[in-house]
Parts: structure tokens; C-alpha cells; sequence
């Protein structure tokens, strides 16, 4: 089984982004007000969505399953206050919710939080149990910067993010270090706000003592770990100037790289520098990246080509990359797919 | 000739950083007067400074000439204001000059410049011909971020530039892109600011039609480009998807990467992927990381080990790397090598 750690619903149909947009104009009105109200997508609709993107792609590709979360560049948290991002995110996750019952065999939901700039991470406990408990997501995208590339929250060590770790330690369920939009004019999005956000955890990963006081949390930094695994000597050197633990055991349990990195040369590096075991298979599609490589004659995100071409790892590693990783991270995956096949053999 | 690109004089004599400690606290103390004043340090010092540093390094390394500058982390663009940056800048371009003149067949001049948060880069041009002209420097560092963090300058295509490019392209001097301390919790200075910085550099620069308006100008991206070269398809994909030219077309005359990467396989991802023309060697010595990398025995900073090592590229590439690309992106150092070697024969 392969398994997708990776991917958003940014084919979303239109009237979630109509509601949204009325969310975000109700905020120029302050005479409206900022009711949740409903959006009216059919069952129709959403399967429409998905079969000639992500599900025509996972059977091209080869991919089984997508751990599918709400699009991440539209979270924007910083946009309006908490009661607009909680509106806003319940909605998503519904969404997600809809999809993962729609298509039980090809997606799992992870949840997108109500985070708010300045609003503590408490505030996203309800949600988290909400999606977890009552609709069976197993993990969540955690934004570093619910600012979107000011960077006024604390680093993710800090304690200001304990109620929430406590919450996903208790639920046993991982984060996606992930950032939204940019509203930084210097940060690209995509090109370098995420990226950024990637490489920016995990030097705050190897300062801290975070997995000190949380030994069971977990999290994937995105797009192949941002710059770490090209900079992994400057990391090591770092920790070890810093009288930090070696990198592979500061990792090893606790911090994982997807292979979002579109080309063979930094998937062969990704895999010849960081353990195995720390690395989950994702394509982020369908995603940052669109096209097809004019230089393969394939898509820049079918990262599933680039694993299989890649020459440093066997095939009993890949197996971990493609499932065995992910299943270990997400644990919570097993019984989904247990009743997603369970569901198939009724059928 | 073997020449390095990047390295600051991060072993400035004492007296140095007593005029910075002097000069920061009285911008506490608002009755002391914001004097230039003196900074006393003998050529003793100098050569001291350097002679268990930079200079036996380059002798154990076999490298020839460094290309120096003040020390990036100190910089510090965000303390005080306009006149305090000139002040501290002047300074410490003052001691590089003396470096430069102690040692001149080892190192040549690249200067900080005196940015202030908020303040046009027109305020840099005076400093940079002083060193240019007055002191024979061949270069700049140029901070993308002067708030140090914050991010709050226009990115680096933002015609808010444009006064301080004019004058790079009529002294025909390239400016390496180089922030200074993080004052911002979230970014570690050298583990995460600086490659970010690297990283959001480069996009802008993808994103941007500056090189129309100066197809003269040249940007070194130092630390191997950050996490550029390492998500290169990333960038050939959005590149693509955003109707901008081809990734080897942007950076062919304008944009260059250094080879301060700290291992083995991230050279040869740089080597592998980004055209030899366009890499310039670097170490960054004496510099981010100072210990001996336990799995090989060596300075992690000894890039020229990894150089030499790297097989993708042949012996003929190896030296527009190590020399003939570093002769271009900086004319200037012709001249100054030139005129060292007369010295030399005369001694």
C-alpha cells in the first residue's frame, strides 16, 4: 500500500470560497454579523471535485491512500479573529469529513486548526477532539505562524503550544508543521514562505527541549524538511556547537521530512542523508506545483518516480517511506483503513 | 588560485566590539553623544587576530585569497539608527581595509553597508564608493532584512533598491545577500535566518523583472543558495506555472550561489544541479559552525574538501568554481590580485 502523507483540497468546489469570501467582506461590514451559517455542497459536487484531480492522479501514480487536509495556503489565520477562524476552519473540516466518507478507501483526514494571532493554542483543543473524536481524522496542520510571515508567535518550543501538545499526546495523533498564505510581501507563498516556515521548526526543534517534556509528540515538517537535509552538515555542526543531541537521535521518534521535493536530485539526497525511518512519502498534490517537468515528461510533484528511482534506500525501506512510516506516525490510520477494507469486502 | 568568496572577520580584535558595547549603550543613556569617535587597535592585533584563524586555515585547507568582510551577525542593522550604522559601519569597513593592506596576497575587501530600518538604501552609496574607490573593495554584503526578523524592508526587486543598485552597476561590484542577527525568537540567526534569507532571496528574484532594469547586476546567494538548489524542481515548476523564464536563464549573469554547504552530499546536489558557471566557492571560514564534523575528521567548513571530492563536475569546471566564476562576478579582485603579485615579486 502506498500511502499519500501529503495532500490539500484545493479543488474544493466554489461554494466553500464563495462562503468565505462573504466571511471576509462581512469583516469590511461590521453591521453584518459574523454568523456561521451553512454551505450547500451536494455529494455530487465533491466526488465531481476529486475524480479528474486528486483521485484521477492517485490511479496514474500508483497511490492508494491520501492523508487529505483542508488547503493549507487558505487558512489564513491572520485574517479576522478567533470566531472567524473557527467558522472558517469548522467548515473545512467538514468538508474533509464529507470527502474521507465519501472515498473512505482513498482518504483519511487531517484537520485544520482555529488558530488566531495571538490567541492561545488552547483554543484549538475542541476542534482538534472534534475532528479526531468525533469524525475520525488522525492528525492536524499545526500553523508556526498564525500571523502569515510576520512571525509574532512564539517558537513552537515554547510553552505558549503546551495545551495543544498536551491534546494531540493525549489523542495520539501527529502535526503537519505547516504555514498559510504569506501577507508578507518578502515570502513568496509557496516558494518561500513554506519553506521557510519548514527549515525555521526544525532549527527551533534543535534548540529547544520540547521532546524532553512530550517524548510521544510528533511532527512531519513539510516539502522534504524545507533546507535541513541540504544543510545537514550545518545542522549537525550547529548541534553539536550547541552541545545539542546528535541530529538522528534528536529526530528519531519524534520529527519526520515527507518527500514533497520535486526532482530526483534532492529526493536522492533527502534519502541518502536522513534515516528512513524519518521519512513519509507525500506529493503535496494537488498542490504548490502544477505542471509537468519538461525535462522528464512527468509532473513535478509525482514524487512517487523519484522514490522509485532513488538508489541509496532498498526496497525494505522504501516499503517504510511508502506505509510503514506513515501507519507508525498516524496511528490512528490502522482503523480507518481496517474499516475502509472491511467496508470494501461488504461491498 | 584557489579563492574563497565568503568569509567574515568574525576574530576581530577586542577593542572593536568595546566601541560597539560603548556605542549601543548610549543609545540607553540619550545625553551621551552619538561620537564616531576612535576605535585603537594595532596591526599587532590585526595580524594576531588572524594568523591562528583565517590564515592558518587557508594554509591547511590549500586556499589562496579570502574575500572579507565584516563580521554578518554583527551587523545588526535594527540597533539605533542612520548615524549609528554609519558609524559602527564605517568602522568596521575601516578594519577590513587595514586586513586587506597587512595581507594582501590573502584577502580583499567587501564591505557592510550602513542600513537602517526604514531608511533608503540611497544612504548606502557614499559608503560603498568610499570603500570602493578610496579602499579598493570589490564588493557588498546587502541585508534583505535590516529590522533583523522582522522583514518589515520591500523585497529586493522593490524599486526602494534602485539607488543603491545604480551605484553597484557603475562600480560594476556585486553584492553577496546577507542578513545579520535574528532578533526575533523564531529564527535562530544562523540555523534559520540566514538560510531563509537565502531562500526568499531567491524567489523574489524569480518573481521579479529586476534584472531587466540591470542586466548588469550581479547577487552572490551565499550558503549554497539556501534551500534553492535542494527543491530546484519546486522552482523550475513555479517558475514555469508563473510564466517566468527558465531557472538557468534567470541566474546566467545575475545570480550566484556559493558553496558554504557543510557536507558532502549537499555539494554534490549544488554541483549536480545548478550549472558550474553559477557557483562560486565559499567557506564561510571562520564562521556558522566551528567544530570538526566526527564523521569525517574535518572541519565541517572545509568545503574545499567537499569540492574536490564532488565528481559530477570535471577538473576544467572545478576551476571556474574555485576561481575563473569568482574573477568575474567580482572584476575588481583582478586588479587587486594583480597588483599584490607585483608586491609579492618585489618583496
Amino acid at each position: 500500500m502506498i500511502i499519500d502523507c501529503h495532500g490539500h483540497y484545493t479543488t474544493a468546489p466554489e461554494p466553500l470560497n464563495v462562503w468565505r469570501k462573504q466571511q471576509t467582506d462581512a469583516l469590511k461590514a461590521p453591521t453584518l454579523s459574523p454568523a456561521k451559517g451553512g454551505v450547500t455542497i451536494s455529494d455530487d459536487q465533491i466526488r465531481d471535485s476529486l475524480e479528474n484531480a486528486q483521485l484521477k492522479l492517485q490511479r496514474a501514480r500508483g497511490t492508494d491512500v491520501t492523508i487529505f487536509s483542508p488547503r493549507a495556503s487558505a487558512m489564513a489565520h491572520h485574517i479576522g479573529d478567533a470566531t472567524t477562524s473557527l467558522h472558517w476552519t469548522e467548515h473545512c473540516n467538514d468538508l474533509i469529513h464529507r470527502v474521507c466518507e465519501l472515498h473512505p478507501d482513498n482518504f483519511v483526514g487531517v484537520c485544520q486548526l482555529p488558530q488566531t494571532p495571538g490567541v492561545s493554542p488552547a483554543n484549538c483543543v475542541a476542534e482538534l477532539e472534534r475532528c479526531v473524536r468525533g469524525m475520525g481524522f488522525i492528525g492536524c496542520n499545526l500553523n508556526p505562524d498564525p500571523s502569515g510571515g510576520h512571525w509574532t508567535a512564539p517558537p513552537l518550543t515554547d510553552r505558549f503550544w503546551y495545551p495543544l501538545y498536551e491534546k494531540m499526546v493525549e489523542l495520539d495523533v501527529p502535526a503537519m508543521v505547516h504555514v498559510s498564505a504569506s501577507c508578507n510581501a518578502n515570502f513568496h507563498t509557496t516558494g518561500a514562505h513554506y519553506i521557510n516556515a519548514d527549515t525555521t521548526a526544525f532549527m527551533q526543534f534543535i534548540t529547544g527541549d520540547l521532546f524532553k517534556d512530550f517524548p510521544a509528540l510528533r511532527f512531519i515538517i513539510p516539502h522534504g524538511g524545507g533546507a535541513a537535509p541540504y544543510h545537514w552538515g550545518r545542522y549537525r555542526g550547529l548541534a553539536q556547537d550547541l552541545k545539542r543531541p546528535l541530529l538522528a537521535d534528536l529526530i528519531r521518534s519524534n520529527i519526520f521530512f515527507d518527500t514533497c521535493v520535486y526532482h530526483q536530485a534532492g529526493i536522492d539526497l533527502l534519502l541518502r542523508i536522513v534515516p528512513a525511518e524519518n521519512v513519509l512519502f507525500g506529493s503535496e498534490m494537488v498542490g504548490a506545483v502544477r505542471g509537468i517537468d519538461p525535462e522528464t515528461g512527468h509532473y513535478f510533484d509525482d514524487t512517487k518516480r523519484y522514490v522509485d528511482a532513488a538508489t541509496s534506500i532498498g526496497e525494505a525501506e522504501k516499503r517504510k517511506v511508502f506505509e510503514g512510516n506513515v501507519r507508525r506516525v498516524f496511528p490512528r490510520i490502522n482503523a480507518r483503513l481496517a474499516a475502509a477494507d472491511v467496508r470494501s469486502v461488504r461491498l
